[in-house]
């Protein structure tokens, strides 16, 4: 079974941490570049490369868990003024993107280093940004900007034509379902579908998407889960055939916390979208600042999209929720 | 066979890549660690990591020369305020250092990372710096300190005591023959002999010194092949047993251009030593700054210490020269 998931960064390589355990699962993940922030974005301005974070997350999701190229492709500096914060992975994909003088060339070069499973695929070889427009008619250029504004985003396009990369069409073709998400709803899932000719060549494919957990402040506030669902199809140009949401409670004392930072649970609120409830949240201590943050349990939203899609494509043989 | 091989970053390395070829030849390469200029020495004072930059030449040295991994070791950034003549491959040693806590275990991993032939060891763990006292008395701290001030070294030391990885002295032990350089004389070769107990180690060793080709401006001006070899035996404490020199006649548009930069060739000036001559120069054009220049002939060279190397040790079958 092909599967093929749309993201940015952090969500999406959740669910291919997940989806990487499943022998029967082909993984293609199809990656926003529009990023213009932090290690990503110093080496888009500094180096002229497009920004590699979002890809190298992914790619180390499909390495092998402990191997050290793997390791050294996660590392991020934490000393000296001029590499603090700094990614070597992304410094790595730069350098390879030198060395070969193209971009996806340089992420499967890294991808055969890490002998990953499936492959990772830049939506575009295009460099362009983000431009919002909000609710109160200021316009924001770039994914940083715009996340930083904290506003109510009513539209959002790409600052200039974006081709897909070819062998994003290819894979497209061949996928069995399609996958969009988890991930930030305006700077990660859909600027793929802002991508020249995307939403055309999924159109007829089967389509999940995975609902995020918490809503974004300065993004997806007080959005619901069919409001995620409605803004997708908008730029989708089609319907989602199924939606995967947390039916978890999560604790009041990790809701207070994440209320402190005007973050809620996106909460559905009828039945009458088709939807996938499943129990897939996990509580985690995030170690970078100690605090405990809702995450999506990779195993188990990895087999939920199994089952989707196995259902959707028509093999209902091995479902057994 | 086995061959332990000492010296800094440049020189050392050619020796290895012409040594790689040769299936009999085990090859240890035992590299100094006092370097602080360049992207080394930034590392060495931002990330509080011992300078990595020779020893990554020597490991992409013995590295197969086409591979993928070798060409990012061997990156050099080419834009970028932050980047600009930053090595990746040092950035990749000092990360690892991070990661596993300590620079040997970060030299065995990207070692194998690589598959290098033989194995690569920084002469020390410790943190020194070199001191040399020049002959008008004026005392100077720091290698490229030393390389600029552009006068006469008197006598050249540690900062501090610098004990040798334990390692180095197990490689020794079990050395055919020792091969000190090629490699600047003062801040290549002899601060190996600096560290605890190294003379010593190889006193009882057949031991090749490689002469340079050309004087140091700064360094080994006006310096002849026997100054070099009595320098040596200085900081050694025991005989050097051959010498390789130069016999080919070097073109005289090459040699103007190195006397602008006060370089001229180290002469040999009697015949007194137990040299062992060979052509091996080689003039190739460096395509980092479009100059003709002298070098080594990796493999010439290579084969010259394989087969002085077996004439020491007694095994005479081999040698046809």
């Amino acid at each position: 079974m092909k599967i093929v998931a749309f993201g940015g960064g952090t969500g999406l390589s959740t669910l291919l941490k997940g989806l990487k355990a499943f022998p029967d699962v082909d993984i293609t993940a199809i990656v926003t570049v529009m990023d213009d922030g932090g290690s990503s974005g110093i080496i888009r301005e500094e180096l002229g490369v497009l920004p590699p974070g979002d890809i190298r997350n992914n790619i180390v999701a499909l390495a092998e868990d402990e191997s050290l190229m793997a390791q050294i492709m996660a590392y991020r500096f934490k000393d000296g003024e001029r590499f603090k914060d700094q990614s070597l992975g992304n410094l790595i994909i730069a350098a390879l993107t030198k060395i070969s003088g193209s971009f996806p060339t340089a992420i499967e070069s890294i991808s055969s280093i890490l002998a990953i499973k499936g492959r990772v695929l830049p939506v575009t070889e295009a460099s362009v940004k983000l431009i919002a427009e909000f609710e109160d008619e200021q316009i924001v250029i770039g994914e940083s900007n715009i996340t930083k504004k904290n506003g109510k985003i009513k539209e959002i396009k790409l600052s200039g034509l974006a081709k897909p990369f070819p062998k994003v069409i290819d894979e497209i073709s061949m996928a069995d379902a399609i996958v969009l998400g988890p991930g930030s709803l305006f700077t990660s899932i859909i600027p793929n579908l802002l991508v020249d000719g995307i939403p055309e060549a999924i159109k007829d494919k089967p389509k999940i998407l995975v609902a995020n957990l918490m809503t974004q402040p300065g993004e997806t506030t007080g959005m619901s889960v069919e409001d995620h669902v409605k803004t997708v199809e908008h730029y989708l140009k089609s319907k989602i055939d199924r939606v995967i949401i947390n039916s978890q409670k999560i604790p009041l004392e990790v809701l207070k916390r994440y209320k402190e930072e005007e973050s809620e649970p996106v909460i559905c609120k009828t039945e009458s979208f088709n939807f996938f409830k499943i129990s897939m949240v996990k509580i985690i201590v995030d170690k970078m600042d100690g605090q405990k943050k809702v995450r999506h349990d990779p195993y188990l939203l990895a087999h939920a999209v199994r089952q989707i899609s196995m259902n959707l494509i028509g093999d209902k043989s091995d479902i057994h929720f």
